[in-house]
């Protein structure tokens, strides 16, 4: 599978919609070490995803902690408590306007595991230690020229 | 630290509140095995938690499943990936008006693992494999008698 290397570019939260709007740029070569310098932009594109999720990237993403771990604190306290790692997140299809990713996980005998997830689950997780994200070329060529799907 | 096995008794889910109820209640000697013959009924207390993770109590103990994972799917999905299974469910302390508790994790290797944890969390993951839920003995002295807490 051909992948591209992505970030979160954006966060739109708006408390009283449901859902809520994060967006992915792809990183272009030249923003490595000289971030925009190229004044280049990668393809970008707009995933849908819940309200809960939403927050918990904004928070993870601030380093903002709370006295006791939310719910996704709680994830990344039990892959790090099971002597795992969070080697990437990987955005794997989109079908019927809904998009499907995996946890790449590296456990302590070195072994590469992947969890099925949304994508808004996964990057909640992975943002507060700057994970990277993938999407499968065939994914953001699909998910480049549409309206927000879900994620 | 002596504690006490409970089980979930109720779930109260009123959707345009931000703070659900969900009550715990004792599991006596006389109900393994012939619930309820006794006629006596254990301690009970009840715990303020989140509208998101009432819903997924409510969903994971019905068994319903949606196309993809919901968050506490995840979890359960990134345990078991890592090899490791869900002992119990311990309500460690109640200071400050909320609830602390741990989950009890056996890793693949033997070891057991305790990671912090809301209680609705950890009863959110281990509802749908009926894990054992139990309270610090302390805890349920200082439960049982006051308005509910937030956990």
């Amino acid at each position: 599978m051909n992948k591209v290397r992505m970030e979160l570019s954006r966060i739109l939260i708006r408390e009283f919609n449901d859902y809520q709007i994060i967006e992915l740029r792809e990183v272009l070569p030249t923003d490595v070490g000289a971030e925009g310098e190229s004044g280049a932009s990668g393809r970008s594109f707009p995933i849908v995803i819940g309200l809960p999720e939403a927050q918990a990237i904004e928070r993870r993403l601030k380093g903002i902690t709370i006295k006791r771990p939310q719910t996704h604190d709680l994830l990344a306290n039990v892959v790090e408590g099971l002597g795992a790692k969070i080697e990437s997140i990987t955005i794997t299809d989109l079908a019927e306007a809904t998009f499907f990713a995996t946890l790449d996980l590296r456990k302590d005998n070195g072994e590469l595991v992947h969890i099925d997830s949304r994508p808004s689950d996964a990057i909640a997780l992975g943002i507060a230690n700057n994970v990277a994200i993938y999407v499968a070329e065939h994914v953001l060529d699909a998910a480049a020229k549409e309206d927000p799907e879900v994620g």
